[in-house]
């Protein structure tokens, strides 16, 4: 079969505010081929995604997207792999070109696996699939006490594994963290995973970092997530060489396979976070996957949207029975809830387990979404480039 | 003083071929402030680099570059940094924003440069320029004849130090590449530097660089760019510690200090090559020049298109004697060409000086660029978001 259209929808809340949610808008992409529709999601800012998939081109290494897919075969999954790699050549010079490929590649292994009737994991290799423990993401509080009562509400609605980050951690002094750490730990009692997320905070900051390291033992904590920005090598490897030594988390910010490898390589990493919606989709997930088991890193998948970037972010690792831990997100906007009509539950046990349907299993609810598209146009030289598609 | 505005000109030449000439479009920024205007360009895709400043906000991290620029205050240097530093804080998550960014910071330095009465590189920190020679880049030619006919021009014209890239090179086997090679360097003589550049055709593939070392040697190259895809570090160390040794430059795809560090660090690199147009500006430009300095590695623009490119890429490194090298448009479109009413000339010692004059030193010449000004328009919601500003 051939790519017949590649469609992309901007999606959002009536009202986006000026806080930590990334489920408050959406770029949906819809790939049709041989009479099959498959969907994906870009974890990206809607208007720039969105132009690099349609601008005019500006030389041979700086095309639009849609350059690299309008019209190729889709026979079988390595087919997707070189839409890949077209994408690689013909827009390296592109930055956001990542960021669009990702919800295609996530699309075209949805309709692939609907055409093979397979879920995306058994067509990535994986005889089957393990179940995944979702840990709960959530902002510490204001004050330490809203923090304990968080963990304490955390603990009571059943999650086994509860991730505190941003809000006032790391913008005071040391002390002022280690009492909301305390609180986190106080409120979830000791049976559950505690992470902590510094947001890029300290961005190369070794010493701030450190000075919390004693607390963030005696917490116990799982990990430490993003004391620095992404890439910041040198940072992240000498933290992770430190006593005491606190298990260190990072990645989502990596858009394709060679940051992967380098954070992998070169900063001391416990745990590699990809968000299958930045670093080009299923097909460069499931090679940092592959890279971080012969490397003995946990893999963990990144994703604070929708029901279909959480189907999609959890096949690259799905048959990975060591990688037990994902990201799972529990408080997404009403936009990210009604994206899809099925959602991945978290079950009696706690766990989550990838859908066993063909292709994402997810079907999307596009009667739901009128409400939410942004009707968007741009017009180059007066000629109309973009419009809002229908769904 | 305060940013009263910024306006992005997305200007191309009338017909833009699939070949690897850079200089075929333009984004130009520029920036008023207290009663002076100053120029940036950006070396990227136009559209989303301007989508990127206008685009609605997403959530805290994701935020349109305006968000963090328009109506900050502009008195001294270290406000340009501020400004640096708020755009990384406001939208990390925002993969366009460093090439955005980057059209910007220059010519906030161009205005800052302009009140203050100094060119640039004195803001920078540098008590004097110092010359550098510039290399005259080119394509390979379809045949071995072609590359020694072109380098027999080059030699002609002047230049004492020339680059060949692209074209067949790389596609085909080692043997065929092997003849170009020599076939470039008859034609220069011995006395000439001889570059070569792969254009990240191996990808990461270190056997396909390998076998072609021991020619590269034989002909004297002064160093090889970009075998690899940018951050593939662990090809770029394993080709570096191989015997025969070729100096490696590469870096250009670096759009943020973090990146540049990670390569200098762990990619075995001889030369690190920056486009101010890329990596956020002069301002993570001079970063990146200082960390060369201290690890002992050479520092070079990476420049293929305007003048005002030019300048802004020669002034983060342009006291600094050791870092001799510079890239130097050779072939620019029309439209690059007249982009600046100043340029920067080879002069009769075969070498180039950075402007003396306040800011980049280079007149924008608003006057001949109308004819390649792209009218764009962007639409959310009925409501414009963009429109081509008058020059």
């Amino acid at each position: 079969m051939k790519i017949e259209s590649v469609d992309f929808f901007y999606l959002k809340m009536p009202v986006v505010e000026d806080i930590g949610d990334g489920s408050q808008d959406a770029v949906l992409v819809r790939v049709r081929a041989g009479g099959l529709e498959g969907w994906g999601e870009c974890e990206a800012a809607p208007l720039p995604t969105i132009a690099a998939y349609v601008c005019p081109m500006s030389h041979s290494a700086c095309k639009p997207v849609r350059a690299s897919v309008e019209g190729m075969l889709l026979n079988e999954p390595s087919d997707i792999e070189k839409i890949s790699r077209k994408v690689r050549e013909n827009s390296f010079d592109l930055l956001q070109a990542d960021h669009t490929l990702s919800g295609i590649d996530i699309a075209l292994w949805d309709v692939m696996g609907k055409r093979l009737e397979q879920p995306v994991f058994e067509l990535l290799g994986y005889k089957k699939a393990f179940p995944k423990l979702p840990y709960a993401s959530q902002l510490f509080g204001d004050t330490p006490e809203q923090t304990y009562e968080k963990a304490c509400e955390s603990k009571q609605s059943g999650h086994r594994a509860v991730k505190f980050g941003w809000g006032p951690i790391g913008r005071g002094t040391a002390k002022e963290d280690a009492v909301h750490f305390r609180a986190a730990r106080a409120g979830l009692g000791n049976d559950h995973h505690l992470m902590i997320d510094i947001g890029t905070c300290w961005v190369e900051n070794v010493s701030a970092a450190s000075e919390r390291l004693k607390v963030l033992k005696e917490v116990n904590a799982y990990w430490l997530e993003e004391p620095f920005i992404n890439m910041a090598l040198g940072a992240y490897r000498q933290l992770s060489a430190e006593d005491p030594r606190v298990s260190l988390a990072a990645g989502e910010g990596c858009h394709n396979y060679a940051q992967a490898e380098a954070m992998i390589g070169h900063a001391g990493l416990s745990f590699i976070q990809i968000d299958t919606g930045r670093i080009g989709g299923i097909t460069q997930a499931k090679r940092v996957a592959d890279l971080a088991v012969s490397r003995k890193i946990t893999y963990v998948n990144h994703t604070f949207t929708s029901h279909l970037a959480l189907s999609a972010s959890l096949q690259p690792f799905a048959g990975i029975k060591n990688d037990f831990i994902c990201e799972y997100p529990v408080e997404p906007s009403p936009l990210a809830l009604d994206i899809t009509r099925d959602h991945i539950p978290v079950e009696q046990t706690g766990e989550v387990w990838v859908p066993e349907r063909p292709g994402l299993g997810m079907e999307v609810n596009t009667g739901l979404l009128s409400k939410y598209l942004v009707d968007m146009e741009i017009y180059v030289n007066k000629q109309k480039i973009y419009t809002t598609p229908a769904f």
